[in-house]
């Protein structure tokens, strides 16, 4: 799905914009991977509205309950987009982070296995929410925000990251959902 | 320093609505640490908004160039305030969390020891960055956040935190830097 095409009136290519700001770094965390590093993104405080303006956009009209963010880049845009959308924030994050009840979920990322957890009242049953994370890779961080969600009975409008790595078939996991991504690799 | 009293001319007070949001955890992460849990005022986009606003408005009219939030909970706080302030993020990160080189602190938390890191080369000479973290309590991490930015030439115009536990007396390890926060406990 292209979102940006839509936004700018200003001559700004939105999407070339934001893909400047991503820098590619070989071999980490492990040989092998290739990381797609936001931190440049970050610094630039244009390049992060436009990151926000991009997200919230495909939500215009539309209520958003809650904005679930998975820890930690996912806190980053998630924050701010709950801001800007109105919206709860209701952070995923690693086993044993959370102080009070938590649903819990494993999962398998690209190169690692770990436990999520969200506070097992964080959401009302029918609520409307958007996931969101830095980056959409295998999906299997995604799944699991899904499946915690889903389990309080609330359902996920829409998943949204900065970058998708196409390769990876993470959106396939995802599917029927919608997913917006704003930079394709 | 009270912030809050200034702010509002709709009869709400916001310390208060603020106040009420933060929820007391006993014995979280361990036996005998009464945890305030940030959570509920996340999921009240007008708290969340209180927050912003507050926050936002201990700078108003002056430039901020940098926001640093501290991993994890400081990157949900600090990333929105960036945007507001149209100030670059610069997320501060456990060790090796970070793709490219980094400086790096060790410091000890109220019941850990561990180290932060910084890019290297995230701040430019002479910056003017406010850190933030959703807590502060004894101030060992807000120490090495000031560390990392000054190490780097730029320098903390203020610190701000949504909740400062006075009896552990942080406040003292970071004067005479500016400390804001908005609930004392």
């Amino acid at each position: 799905m292209t979102l940006l095409s839509t936004l700018s009136t200003s001559g700004l290519d939105p999407e070339r914009y934001v893909r400047d700001l991503v820098r590619d770094i070989p071999d980490f965390p492990l040989p092998g991977i290739l990381f797609r590093d936001i931190t440049p993104l970050l610094a630039d405080p244009k390049g992060f509205h436009v990151v926000l303006d991009s997200l919230a956009h495909c939500f215009m009209g539309e209520h958003v309950d809650a904005v679930v963010g998975v820890e930690s880049r996912g806190f980053i845009f998630g924050g701010a987009l709950a801001a800007r959308l109105n919206a709860s924030f209701v952070p995923v994050r690693k086993a044993g982070k959370l102080p009070r009840r938590t649903d819990r979920v494993a999962y398998s990322l690209e190169y690692a296995e770990a436990e999520l957890e969200m506070h097992s009242d964080a959401l009302a049953e029918g609520a409307r929410v958007v996931v969101v994370d830095d980056l959409l890779a295998t999906g299997g961080t995604a799944e699991a925000a899904r499946e915690l969600v889903h389990g309080q009975g609330a359902f996920v409008a829409a998943f949204a990251f900065v970058i998708e790595l196409d390769e990876l078939r993470g959106r396939d996991r995802l599917l029927p959902l919608p997913v917006f991504s704003l930079l394709h690799y």
